[in-house]
């Protein structure tokens, strides 16, 4: 299901072509993030034709709670559900069982844990969370982790990869011995955690290569340790992880971050901050980052991004958005989310043609500097 | 500006043309009301493309505390603002002073206000208001009025009345002697108040229909009272204004009101209903009103509403739409918002079809009760 299709010659980086039953997605991608079956501000339409999204995100955990597995069963899957009939990825609900829901238990089992909506209790298994996914109907499943917490010690790291482990032969069991049930084909992912502990994540990175999956991703990075920790980390696990496999490092993160992931060998990227951030005034430009609600842009009616291929992005100035931004006007959440992710859209399709045309190493400086900079 | 093109036979109903410098609008017309510079969750281009708005509502208060006059006048007026190219109407303010800024003081000046922003103190004139309005740039403006509330004493209605009269005199003075800002014509509606009193209704029906601008509003209903004493002030009022003007009636209202003035000879309204009851779960279907937060709707998996002509109708089923509003998600307000403009827009052009086609009353009479009914 993985092609690469060409290999940057100065670093790991490479361009790739991952198929699907719902479509081919060229690959270093980026993949908006629809936790309850929508991107959060977008039409359906818009995510096709002014950001091109190729893939999204949904949440295992969220969907399950809302609108739940019956409603999702009786709709015919999530893609029907929602109306969208490009591939999906549903993250397992490891990471939110940890981060939203209250009074959360973990066992050998699975995880005792809270809705975070009413309070009501569920356990996740490395088995229902399979069983969902196969509900949900995605086209990567992710396989259930635990996503331990940062900063942690090096036992509890050691305990959680080590649990992590046991989760993943149980999920992959139970994805071999069940089909899909809306005719798409689903691949399962397993997830490389380990913390910031080298050896951990070896040992996890091996545990994962082993496995034999068709795809395989990074977790527990971009949780709050330094991005060199990351970086780090990134290149000791895609040393281990198989060059024939697309590599997904989940919920990451700046441009910057993405750029120096991609030079390392990651293929696959999600992260809320293009749709949060820009729902709160952050803009990511071609020229450098905007907080929309700053005083200097009051008066600057030039438009957000010419350089940024939406529809938004060219025929509404910064002093309009701020406006709307600044009144808590809907539209401001709209106009920055739609333009955010066509930025961040476009950012990795010109890292593929970097990659294709051999300069990927200048360009990713080149762009670095320009993307970070605060204007 | 105005052209009747044809009267129904049976009623008062009529079908027009309004003319002005950014577009043609035929009548009866609704008006998506875009307070803030910005309709709640529509795109400038979905306005036109899924709801084919043909004249949109700004509010001079609003705006005016806003962005800000200074802003507006830098922008070029609201239209480069908002990158909107078709008609604006714009309020006067003087609903949203004595509704929601505190402290008002009426003054036989004018409306000293604070801001319900910041606190910051402020002074509405007749004047004033047609000096901001020229700024704004708005294809029509109106009089500064006083809107008594429901229910007043006949003693303060009088009194009420008596001083939008003469600030009338006021506005109608700076109207002739200031110019547009922006190169199109600017019209400057009088609004007809007097509560629900019948004498105090005829008098400012004349003393309005007497000043002979271009086209006149009712303000001052659809405040609490009972519909039939809206609709019997509106006949009162309709059978004193002139004929060869448009009639606008503020604020209103429901399908079942609309169509009610319309058989009494308004041709234009305005109302948050579709869009602010929207975006709390209330749709209106060729087929009834929806509570969409019902438990009936959970799994009901049919489009929203397949006669009303938006994309987002036809495309998302009830029972997605009904977890995106159960949920808090802003697409939920999107596609509601979208929804009921583009169903409020059609009935409206149904009712001038119907009014061409001499079938009004037997028309206005169906679909009553068709899109009263609650499903």
């Amino acid at each position: 299901m993985f092609e690469v299709q060409k290999r940057d010659k100065d670093t790991n980086a490479r361009a790739g072509l991952l198929k699907t039953s719902h479509g081919d997605i060229p690959t270093p991608i980026f993949m908006p993030v629809g936790t309850a079956g929508t991107v959060k501000g977008i039409l359906q339409r818009d995510l096709v034709e002014e950001i091109d999204a190729k893939i999204i995100l949904g949440n295992t955990y969220h969907l399950y709670l809302r609108p739940g597995i019956d409603i999702l069963q009786e709709a015919g899957g999530l893609h029907s559900f929602m109306s969208w009939d490009r591939p999906i990825l549903t993250d397992s609900g490891g990471y939110q069982v940890f981060s939203l829901s209250g009074n959360r238990k973990l066992k050998e089992e699975g995880a005792v844990f809270k809705s975070h909506i009413d309070g009501s209790k569920h356990i996740f298994t490395p088995e229902n969370v399979v069983d969902i996914q196969r509900i949900i109907g995605s086209d990567i499943m992710m396989a259930f982790d635990e996503c331990a917490p940062f900063p942690c010690d090096y036992e509890y790291a050691k305990k959680s990869v080590t649990l992590t482990h046991l989760w993943l032969d149980r999920a992959i069991k139970r994805f071999e011995t069940t089909d899909p049930n809306w005719g798409n084909e689903q691949f399962l992912f397993p997830i490389v955690q380990g913390g910031i502990f080298d050896d951990l994540r070896k040992m996890s990175a091996e545990k994962v290569a082993e496995a034999g999956m068709e795809g395989n991703a990074i977790g527990g990075l971009s949780v709050g340790e330094p991005a060199e920790e990351m970086y780090r980390t990134v290149e000791i696990v895609n040393n281990i992880l198989p060059e024939d496999k697309p590599r997904y490092l989940m919920g990451v993160g700046t441009p910057a971050n993405i750029l120096e992931a991609i030079e390392r060998g990651v293929d696959m990227f999600d992260c809320v901050m293009p749709t949060r951030n820009g729902r709160n005034g952050m803009l990511f430009t071609s020229e450098g980052i905007i907080n929309i609600k700053n005083r200097q842009w009051i008066n600057d009616f030039s438009a957000i991004d010419l350089k940024t291929p939406s529809s938004v992005s060219v025929r509404y100035s910064k002093a309009y958005l701020r406006h709307l931004i600044i009144s808590g006007e809907i539209l401001g959440s709209q106009i920055s989310s739609i333009h955010n992710l066509a930025f961040y859209m476009k950012l990795l399709r010109d890292a593929r043609r970097a990659i294709e045309e051999g300069n990927f190493k200048t360009w990713k400086e080149t762009t670095i500097k320009k993307v970070s900079a605060r204007l």
